[in-house]
């Protein structure tokens, strides 16, 4: 199995995207955080993307804000599958971000999830779908967890029973 | 190399969803159609998630206009990835489609593409990149496929010049 | 007269929901809660559906935030009436939710109301309304709870008077 | 059981609003249909809710564009269900008449459908849903026009597959 | 000169309100602050428009939020100028109430302005302009108020000048 | 009494203006037409305003489209009541000139009513009725006319009954 | 003088675009036109940028549609100046490229315009603006063109006097 | 070198705007603030506009909110290059002022900026941009603060890994 890079456009994305690579390391996924930009610094992006496919990174998770660029930026760059997890800082609560990841043209694929947290969460959950595809245990891991997930919805029903 | 699954809510999304099925034509990957609605048939869908699941289905593709749930109905019964492509009927032109496809909660996440035909292309991109990862020659053929898109805007760009 | 079934798709829920069954209380309608989700517990949740409505449910009420699909997953198992309340959680406000729950596609409607805790009041407030159809006295409640509502106007309008 | 009073704001309207006559005939479900509006002749539209509600009308169905006031006026004077469809003229399309509709204050609640034409639709189902709770043939339809909806799916799914 | 009556569908408006009766105080203006619901008492709302509009009220100011329907109400219930303050409460901060209150049907206007605050302050102001059409007094303080505003915006400057 | 100006910001706004002049004609209140724009020619478009105001114009429609600036420009340079219609042309149909006619900030109003056509009839009748409150003769015409927009509800009800 | 790049994501951007190359024609400035892409063709993107500045491009003008990435892969290769222009293709009309051109982050600016043809004409002005700040006969120029324009309004004017 | 004026509508801007005049002093490129308005004192808008271009002034950057008309007055007034910068405050959070500052009709261009924040910094970056067309000391700074801003990347990067 490969490793997944996650690449946010500002530090300032980090606390929410600690809920990726929280459900990457539950999943046991390797992965590589890096802060690099769409605009801020280019060429190196374009580079830590090319050098991360040679060596062996499968999924690019993408999170940045306003004018989100940075998962189309990474997607220019690799075949591989890119994620991307529109920020919801600023004054349009990051549905800037989401117009901006989700509308890519036709022959350059972003598969968006949703703003901020929830998004972050399901980009993990996402890339070990993918993976899963040729691993079996994780496969079975990603059952598991869908099963905790019934279980979780019935004990926050239970709670609600006992009031 | 597994099959995918391209789902859609009405025989009225064909003609937009024929330009994900040309895709995937393009790049020889296996796939069956179906019409199925996450509202008019439930039942149906679930099991025909499954089932397909069980017979090898890798990639679940999902279009749907207006309250588009299908693809959120779809990943609620497989582990597989789901790729969404909000279809841009109706009054709102597709932007109901793609909030109710991208604002997935945690734990249960859609890929989501452009709304419309963009979208439709993009869903045979990506899933030929998530194939790929496990398939080599797909890889290749993705690599190509990049080369023609890059000589295609070199012609773009020529027939402007002669004007 | 039969009950009534308030579900929603999160326990975090709840605190608006409870304006819902807070009316339902005072016109003595009865109720069951439940915590279940479209998406992370779907076979449940249809499940529910159909056992509620052989035990003599008679409305669903399902609150749900982001891409809302869980009152629509219930219509689509039912045909009592089903009433939609959007939460206003996430960096959309609820507006997501209002689009995923009221555009739903011809042949499966749900009912739905305002944003937030102004919709959780009226839910009680339209199920009350369904109900009284075929029971007199809970009809002659909602006319004395109209009268109330005028006396509570005159009252805001004397104290501003007052000031 | 009672009939339906199908109203609308203008004769513009009665394109799309047959929509939901149609479903009220094909359901065996009385009804009338009536221009009326909120703004060019309030207090006859008043007059008019009160003369049905006393002679037997069990719920209206209110259609208008724009700032849709008409649905919100019929349920300020009666405490019967009322059921607001969005027309989809106008430079926006319709999402100036959904936000007017949906967006009611506690206490007074329009149930709301999609905007336009699959909007109107659903109210002839939605009627017909609430009337059958205390009309068993009634609910017999439903059920069978559910059957009837899974059909038409196949056959859909049916016809590409025949491509 | 008549008088304004100030109205507002309930007392939690008052608060932004009271911008309008201070700059209907600023220029002497008489003024009625109602508290009165276009939903909840709408047959009184109706009267009291028709017994202000018998004792002299020469324009209606109304404030309202969410689906705001009160302007548009009074404004079907008199020939005199309405004019219309969307509130900024609730989960769409005041978009609502402005679509609700602005578009409104040709043959029955109603003059609308900014969403909360400087709206309510600017129904004061329009009020007195359009009194002052025929009241030279009144006309003459209006223009004092811009060579104040005048004068302000250079004492604003001047404060940063000092920094 | 005095008579209004009716400026837009094109020649291409003509067509939709012409509701506005034409209800104007009905109730017999003189007018001027001015193509003049806040942005090509902000001088004569300020200067017209003086003059206009000093020959006695009482009330200043303005129609703009896109970054409607003209009735804001307007209402900077007279007290005079000014009305703001918002065009419909351009991609945002109307939606961007809605915003930036309504959200005036406190001290400045402009009066503004609905996008396009709707909007322009209302500027015709809020005129009358502004004018109306210094003319009994202008008050007892928009009286008529409001009875004859209840006898139009009336016909258009008939016509349907006989379908 | 220096020259002006005129870059569009797409040759369907052509008809637009060519209403900045009448202006830039209008005004003697030079241009080049390029057809080239963020995504499809990001290494070539970036060596044109490079390439033209080192060959005397003062100013870069973008046009690109959807999730338009163009102005800001340019902007983020370059100091000059770089002027973005939304097009309005697409379900959304082009809302969408205009969050994704406007709403950079500090330190990479895109002087955005309005979405399409009005924007494609404001780009060739604007340049003309920036390229006179160091050019008096380009100066004297749009000084006449600003009298061409007040002009224009004149006519326009006279043509409806006319009628 | 000539110098850059600041305009905002009213000294509330001002805390927002600074990070503007922050970026022109870390430029050493000189300018004046004013607090002047569109709508509150127009005249003397106008008057400082022409005034500060007979002074050498070469750029106008200018700060609104709501209705945002003061880049378009102060564009109206000059062929200088002007630049627009939406403020966040209000109800609308600054959509109402991008949508009022950026869609310019043609002619008339206002290079706009990211709404708040991030857009007053870009206000100074592109100022700086444009007057470095003919400043080879302030093109040297340019490129020396986008390497800072490399760094400033690869700082964050760095915090990042080693947490």
């Amino acid at each position: 199995m490969g490793w997944v890079a996650v690449l946010m456009g500002s530090n300032s994305d980090w606390p929410v995207m600690q809920s990726t690579t929280e459900i990457l390391s539950d999943f046991d996924i390797q992965y590589e955080v890096r802060v690099t930009s769409a605009h801020r610094n280019p060429a190196q992006t374009a580079d830590y993307v090319r050098s991360a496919e040679s060596r062996g990174c499968q999924i690019f998770i993408c999170a940045a804000g306003l004018a989100a660029h940075l998962a189309g930026a990474v997607a220019a760059n690799t075949t591989k599958p890119v994620i991307g997890v529109p920020m919801d800082g600023g004054p349009m609560s990051g549905f800037d971000a989401l117009l901006s990841t989700v509308q890519m043209p036709g022959g350059i694929p972003v598969a968006t999830l949703a703003i901020g947290k929830a998004g972050a969460k399901n980009a993990g959950h996402l890339a070990a779908q993918i993976l899963a595809l040729s691993d079996d245990d994780l496969q079975q891991q990603l059952k598991k967890d869908r099963e905790r997930s019934v279980k979780r919805v019935r004990e926050q029903n239970a709670s609600i029973q006992n009031e």
